[in-house]
């Protein structure tokens, strides 16, 4: 994997009731309920944009199962709960992957940072983030942890370390391909690995692709990197496994384009119980082991847990009333229905009326 | 209480999945769930119209909390969800307050009776049924009960029945103001008996009621009813508790008029857990203390149990589907995400398509 950007964390912490790990649906409810309840809130998301996984992945397909609203897609859904959460005026922070937290021994508040460099300072954290964040497929090899970053990279971010080069590119799919073009011209040599000898990437790439290896300006080899070499700390080449035996390729770079992956990420190490990827937590309030750090939505995992949206925004809610407990230990909270909440309705409809104004 | 209408059972009796009881918004969004994972089901409620609680109590009021729906009416609320729920044509069963519940005991298959002799096979039931029904408050006294229907009455059904007796009403509301003012003329003598001098009633009758007492046409007396008298089992007066002391008042007919409240109803004998008025359930399915009975919506409790009406669309979720391994022991549900699932695209699209027609 790539080493992580770092950057000094700001000087001044961001203080927040509730930090919302997330911004798909689920943490975008999460941060109406805060509201709805008064509890302050800020989410983040490590992605580029606002709507999670599902705008990600199906943007434009048809959700049928969200109660009553008989069909919409995610990009509508995101829109909605945007439109909701408006009368609260929260903080969205995209390009904003969690690192590291840490839990004050004095009031048992939270510090949380950022890759990029913020820093909360928060009473509750709601994880929402969904099946994870996005990362590229690493190669499972253990001689390949030690050369990523050096010589084994999952993503090309300047092409001219890529100059005159021995070039594994290995991969499949549009990106694989994609990439062995444009570098074979920089490239002392460059091959293209796949598993097989068929693709899931545009048919005029794959076409490009075949006339470049007959014309000799590339080649393309069908197997999967078995082990690499690279005895003094620096890459010498890989052998890959074919049907029949291995063949050895000499390669000072490689670039596994083996698609996206989710996982937890760094949360992995916030001394969680997790199993199978997912975050346990307990069905009266959506807690995880770590009393004040709550898990809800598709990341969590308890008895029965269904991967449902509606499912998320239930948890949510009952999370976040047990936060409310850490944030503000003195009060006690009093249940109103929405329709009985005067303040609620006003900020609606101030919302609204700044909209038509 | 009066004795519920009774009638002879249907002879057929209707064959379902799943029994829901409640046409609130809990219950008609279960329906959806029930249609989307395969389950057939039909809906019975006590109530003459569809929509529950909400709509009995603020059919207009707006409601903030549905996820992704920034404010909406409980008729709107109601309406979306009979849109969303039309492609799997669910039978809907008014004025029917389920009665008795009996479970076979070669497959497990529930029968249950409504008061009004419907008759319902199925093989789980889901108790979406809000608050309970609701019912008019009673005198909460020992001997009230075997007085109740003959001399002690809850509602008028014929005033003639009332015609020259000494009535007691009690009550401050409208409906006590009005039936004490309706049945004056007619009674031998009538004294309103209500627990202060000031009512939540209409000004007017309230004014009225003052002239009729000035007019020497009716008493008012301000007290609560502490003890009845009826040595043979037929009432003969009742003995009023004011500020100091008590007083006595001839009676052979008392009408409380308290108002309403909610109950489980006959759904209190069908030996589930009960506590305080709501129905303990597994969170892990929302299953009740009797396996293949699930309780969901308000009217079911657990540790840190919210009356939020997207926590009943969660719990309905889960419950049915453990429902389904009741419907259909032998085969293993699969989860589709609803993007997927080309069957309930096509039935959403079909009920569209009808629609333009």
């Amino acid at each position: 994997m790539e080493s992580p950007k770092k950057m000094e964390p700001q000087s001044e912490a961001i203080k927040t009731d509730v930090l919302i790990i997330g911004a798909g649906p689920v943490g975008l409810f999460a941060a109406f309920e805060a509201g709805v309840i008064g509890l302050t809130c800020q989410i983040v998301d490590t992605l580029g944009r606002i709507g999670g996984q599902c705008i990600e992945l199906y943007p434009d397909k048809p959700i049928y199962d969200i109660p009553a609203i008989p069909s919409c897609t995610a990009r509508e859904l995101v829109d909605r709960l945007l439109e909701q959460i408006r009368p609260f005026d929260v903080p969205i922070h995209l390009d904003q992957r969690v690192q590291s937290v840490v839990q004050r021994e004095d009031d048992h508040r939270w510090t949380v940072t950022t890759e990029n460099g913020m820093t909360f300072d928060c009473a509750a954290i709601l994880i929402a983030a969904g099946n994870g964040a996005f990362v590229p497929q690493r190669l499972q090899l253990p001689e390949a942890a030690a050369l990523e970053g050096k010589d084994v990279h999952y993503s090309v971010s300047r092409a001219a370390d890529f100059a005159g080069k021995e070039i594994i590119v290995a991969g499949g799919g549009d990106s694989a391909l994609d990439w062995a073009l444009a570098l074979k011209g920089i490239a002392k040599k460059l091959t293209l690995v796949h598993r097989r000898n068929g693709f899931s990437a545009a048919a005029n790439s794959v076409a490009t692709m075949k006339r470049a290896v007959e014309a000799g300006e590339m080649d393309f080899v069908v197997g999967m990197i078995e082990s690499l070499d690279a005895p003094d700390g620096l890459l010498r080449g890989a052998r890959i496994k074919q049907v029949e035996g291995s063949v050895d390729i000499a390669a000072d770079k490689i670039v596994a384009l083996y698609g996206l992956v989710s996982e937890l990420g760094p949360i992995a190490t916030w001394n969680l119980d997790v199993r199978g990827g997912r975050i346990e937590v307990d069905t009266s309030n959506y807690e995880s082991s770590r009393p004040g750090i709550f898990a809800v939505g598709d990341i969590a995992n308890y008895p029965n847990k269904q991967k449902l949206i509606l499912s998320g925004f239930h948890e949510a809610s009952l999370a976040l009333r047990k936060a409310y407990s850490y944030a503000y230990p003195e009060k006690k909270r009093v249940h109103v229905h929405s329709s009985y909440d005067a303040k609620l309705a006003e900020r609606v409809n101030a919302a609204h009326a700044a909209d038509n104004a």
